[in-house]
């Protein structure tokens, strides 16, 4: 079987750089082009690039995938800063260029996407859930995005579901001690010295609880998503945002 | 609405009173018969029953649900004990009364459907998989029933995605330290006073863990379960083997 | 060697019934009375107990333990309600009859009381710490008093040992993400259906963190620590008050 | 307040290099030699270094130390090998040299070693307790040296304390379920890729559990360790073993 010939964009940032050894590493791939800021494009083409892994910053993530679409190069995109305009844009220039497929995740790691469709099934069959994210103290937001967004999906499918509010009790509380209301899921954010990145949902029901959690001990964790990207992008004509589009779960 | 007629055969063991309290608290369900030892079935027709909770033992069973089968009440069953003989016996049975259904489950913890559920899904995504369950020390198995399954379950989708063995450079090891082997998954058993029964499935990939844990606290977990059984066996007519049919998952 | 003879004041409440079956399943120990409401303290005295359990109301206790002081009769009191006037009473009482000990603490669980005491002792190792306290939703108060007074000891043992505020670089959060400032140590509480009682310590430093967790699964978890108290407090003469001081620690 | 004088032995190596960096970055220390193979340790008088930080091999320490030792000069020493006649050896030569001090720490993560005296604190307190390790799948030991030590620590203050054999009725077992027996302490090792290295101490008793857990998510866990036996060793003449000595606890 021939290789997947690829090539990274952003070969020399922090992530880019982890891509390029993630994707030499790969027995079904090869790394066939590393670019950086101020490399031409058209080295995709001489160096026959199939699929390009995106890792460059908003300002430079369109023009790259004009450039790719028209050329029939697949991509897999990690750059972040999409609006509806940007994707309407991009679905008008692969609407032209019916071959090829574009995948956007918003995260690559599996574990926090796969955290995220558990907390949606498992939803409704409990009364109450809560999520706890815990971070380095470095971070500047609370809660993650990830965690936010993770609340935002349980709210909506306790109410696609009929479910009840959850029960609290609560009648003399600090302030804060119940966390963030998140479409009435309370959110905790931790800042712990020699944390990453980590999530828990907490569900609990009558004599029982179940809980997801997912660590994120090293950033080396968004490179099998983007692989496993890579692998399904090349039969995905069009545009697929999210990964889990890829994880043929359920 | 009118409600759900059901009644409850074992209603005097630990369970079955448990069984009967739920039924009672349901707003949606009306408690018309609750049968121990030596009560007679008739009194399931003449109080109306249209489900029957089926929690006695496997001497009873049989003849229990070919009553109800007979006379197209519904059944949800907790009782064990379950051969291949005996669910075609039912399944015969069956076919002869169309508008009937039957719900047998190993496990009636909702918790514990969606571990091994999620634990299936996650399977091919992860390099490495372990399962720790954690009981009471009068437990008189290990690893428990469920842990073993949960472990098969993994080794099977591992196995229909292609996924390598798993990575273990251990070349010293104390023995029993690795756990019991289940297919190439390693289960390990705690056993510390203060327990229930709790079980942790982790997975971990490059840079990244995902943990799935449940909690048994009290055997009321089982209650939602049964209720939701009840719920949709009047609607599911044959035979139904696991709770996770009942859950539409994915 | 002859058995501790011990009786239960307010034995036919929750805790007390369960504090009774706990004295008489102790092989060290006889049961030798076990008052309620309207029974005579006279009975301790003809009974010939040596040690008391006080798990009445604070309308009571401080009848009964003067009762029990002046006839030289040991004390163990889970009683709550205790104010600094009420202890010098107390101490007074004590001091006209030196052989009577007696015990009041607020937590006789041994794993609680282990929690507080190794989080005070790991407080100035770490730069980062924060308690997150998990319940079942019918608790009316968040934090809980357990997880306040752990936070209140942490803070203190970090000042005492100068240490620096805790770093958090927090500048955009949801209000309450950061859950609630106990003398700058951020304590998040958790309301779960199928939980009791359980609370988990962080602390973080470079590269690594520690967790100490404690769970209450039964209200049980009290019984040990109420053996303990009566087998100590009569070789402890006077008033000891946190069951910390009979653990032996360091 | 003059800074203290440190030299790293074993500079370049990958733990020697991180220990340069802490140095570095420590308010009240200054790194004045950092030595590598082939080096001459009459650098270290030529740069007045006060305390060595000692990161080389077994077949090096021996040597460099009893130079140190020689010349007054302090150390902290993280290389392995140590035998009991080594210790007699260096104990000698201490013994000629008397202001001098040497710490010799089988492990310098202060979560660790907490983590080994809690346990030990804890031990006699619970019916139940067994250890759970988790590592890397590169690790070629199971169950890991720390997890054996403590288990061994454990053991032996449940023994001084006359504790019960712990309550177990498996009858029924896979091999390796129950883990390995550590002196009548169950160890379990878990192997798992993107983890580094875990460790977890379970203690259960009636209706609860006290959980210990140590996480080490990157090597530089041992730096803060390094600098406090770097700060206390300048004043604790002779051989100090364990870094639990520097801790004060209790």
């Amino acid at each position: 079987m021939s290789k997947l010939r690829v090539a990274v964009l952003g070969a020399q940032g922090r992530i880019g750089s982890e891509a390029v050894r993630a994707v030499e590493s790969a027995e079904d791939m090869e790394m066939v082009a590393g670019l950086g800021r101020g490399d031409k494009l058209e080295t995709l083409v001489e160096a026959g690039a199939q699929v390009v892994v995106e890792l460059t910053n908003p300002g430079a993530v369109m023009g790259n995938l004009d450039f790719c679409v028209r050329h029939g190069i697949h991509a897999v995109v990690g750059t972040t800063g999409w609006t509806d305009e940007r994707l309407a844009q991009l679905r008008t220039s692969l609407a032209a260029s019916p071959g090829a497929g574009v995948l956007i995740a918003p995260n690559f790691s599996i574990g926090a996407v796969l955290t995220m469709q558990f907390a949606q099934q498992a939803a409704r069959f409990f009364e109450s859930v809560e999520v706890v994210e815990l971070h380095h103290p470095k971070k500047a937001d609370a809660p993650s995005g990830t965690a936010a967004r993770t609340a935002q999906l349980i709210a909506k499918a306790r109410e696609e579901a009929g479910c009840a509010p959850q029960p609290d009790a609560t009648s003399t509380a600090l302030d804060g001690a119940r966390g963030a209301d998140v479409d009435g899921v309370p959110v905790h954010s931790v800042r712990l010295r020699g944390l990453l990145a980590h999530q828990e949902v907490l569900f609990g029901g009558e004599g029982e609880t179940l809980t997801i959690r997912h660590d994120s001990l090293h950033h080396s964790s968004f490179m099998p998503g983007i692989l496993l990207g890579v692998r399904r992008v090349v039969n995905t004509p069009g545009l697929t945002v999210g990964l889990e589009n890829f994880l043929d779960l359920g």
